[in-house]
């Protein structure tokens, strides 16, 4: 459907990476949605250029630019910088409903069903679950309700700092309103909730929809090598699962890379 | 209401200990419930003792020796030993509702208006939030229910080897049937939840009504001064937060200790 699509970030060239590779695993699982990706203006040309062969539509998004609304409320939040590129997305508003995906996704089936749940739908976040994690969430673009937030962001700040507290001091209801606004946890899989629950892990998790590499580290900070088909350094230390990260590098390193060789031609570029 | 019970189990002295703080508890905060305790062979007599001067209703379960379906379940999945005590509870059948409460946790605050609850109602499981946590959790007593729950673990065990397994396995829409039966995370508070995201803890966590000292190392496990009002050892190496612990152990010291040795009298008794 040309008014329904998934949106992700990116504001540097570490993200865009990440935002690649969801959007290569989308188009691999035949989506039938738009593809959309924020970038900020730091965002390289030749990784511009890769995300451009991805996706639909590529946003250059500066708040600091904007000299509206979001710009005033970031003059008043300046530390809540990524978070008001972020909320930027509900200003999408050729789109009817949209999907947000954080840039450190990736899915391993088609998700396209996501698009019968309403504003605002979301998997709990393990560790307290009575907050969506932000990573994943259906959303319909409106003027008024980017307005809302932007006030409510300005007002209240963000409880921790980043877009989740944001949104979940607005959505606020999502807890206890609306069991179909809970998107399963296989649409939000995180690696944290292997390690602390591994029994259910093993139980439910061969039904995983999308992974997250939610935390400090994410999947372009290790390296691989790709002959060998292993990822270099302690894995096993990691907060990441061993398999989801291999798949990520696998997509990664078997149809990004090329992609960027062809942009950076004969310039050095950093390969993980 | 006379017909309406909190119940916990506890096979051994030590969660005993466990049971008669919360038993404590739940009394400090004046609950008009029934408060029943389903113990172990094991436990002691003075530990019985003190447990009856807290608790309405005591009850013996061997169900190594009840000779019935449970016995024979049991046979099948020794493995499963005190899940099938702990699913003992569901044969209360003088009480047309009851709440199940680990013995590892606490109150702190009355939380009676659990009862306007159905069966099941639990709290997400922080780790695997599409799981309940089966520390606490709402139920009605039915001979009928308990016998379908011993067939079910009798045929499809535990995939976590305990009773959050087995439950989560039987009441399986939980995740996704009824918003009414996901209890607010602050009725079941582990301090896991705390260290995995600090951030929410800090703004939700004042509201927190059931503490629940989840995982290996239980409150017991420490030991205390109570002149100096301080826990021995790092506490704050362990995966419980110190505020809640000093208030568990502030209770321990102050009510049960001296009930406990009036009990054992002059005999030698292990105080933590
Ligand atoms: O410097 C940054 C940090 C974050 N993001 C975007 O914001 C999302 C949320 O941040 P992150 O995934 O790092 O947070 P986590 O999921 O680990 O809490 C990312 O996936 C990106 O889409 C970004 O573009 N640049
Ligand atoms: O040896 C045992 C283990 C468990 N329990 C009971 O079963 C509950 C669940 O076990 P536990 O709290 O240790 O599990 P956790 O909450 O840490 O997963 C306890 O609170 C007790 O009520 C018990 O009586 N004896
Ligand atoms: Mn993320
Ligand atoms: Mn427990």
């Amino acid at each position: 459907m040309a008014d329904q699509a998934f949106v992700t970030l990116a504001t540097n060239d570490s993200y865009a990476r990440g935002a690649m590779v969801l959007g290569k695993s989308l188009r691999n699982h035949n989506t039938s949605k738009k593809l959309v990706v924020l970038i900020g203006p730091q965002v390289s040309e030749p990784c511009q250029a890769v995300l451009k062969r991805i996706y639909d539509e590529l946003k250059v998004v500066d708040v600091l630019d904007s000299g509206d609304t979001a710009h005033l409320a970031m003059m008043k939040r300046p530390d809540l910088g990524v978070t008001f590129t972020k909320l930027h997305c509900w200003t999408l508003t050729h789109y009817t409903k949209c999907v947000f995906m954080d840039a450190d996704t990736m899915v391993v089936s088609n998700i396209d069903e996501l698009f019968d749940r309403e504003e605002l739908s979301a998997a709990p976040d393990p560790g307290w679950p009575d907050c969506f994690n932000s990573g994943v969430f259906v959303f319909r673009p409106s003027v008024e309700t980017h307005g809302k937030l932007l006030a409510f962001c300005t007002e209240h700040g963000s409880f921790d700092g980043g877009d989740q507290g944001v949104l979940n001091g607005f959505f606020s209801d999502w807890a206890t309103a609306d069991i179909s606004k809970h998107l399963p946890f296989i649409y939000n899989l995180s690696s944290i909730a292997i390690y602390t629950y591994l029994p259910a892990f093993k139980q439910y998790g061969g039904n995983a929809k999308v992974v997250h590499f939610l935390g400090k580290t994410k999947p372009w900070s290790y390296t691989f090598d790709p002959k060998a088909k292993r990822i270099s350094g302690n894995v096993h230390e990691a907060a990441t699962h061993p398999s989801f990260l291999l798949d990520w590098w696998t997509l990664y390193a078997g149809s990004i890379v090329p992609m960027l060789h062809q942009q950076y031609g004969d310039q050095p570029f950093h390969s993980g």
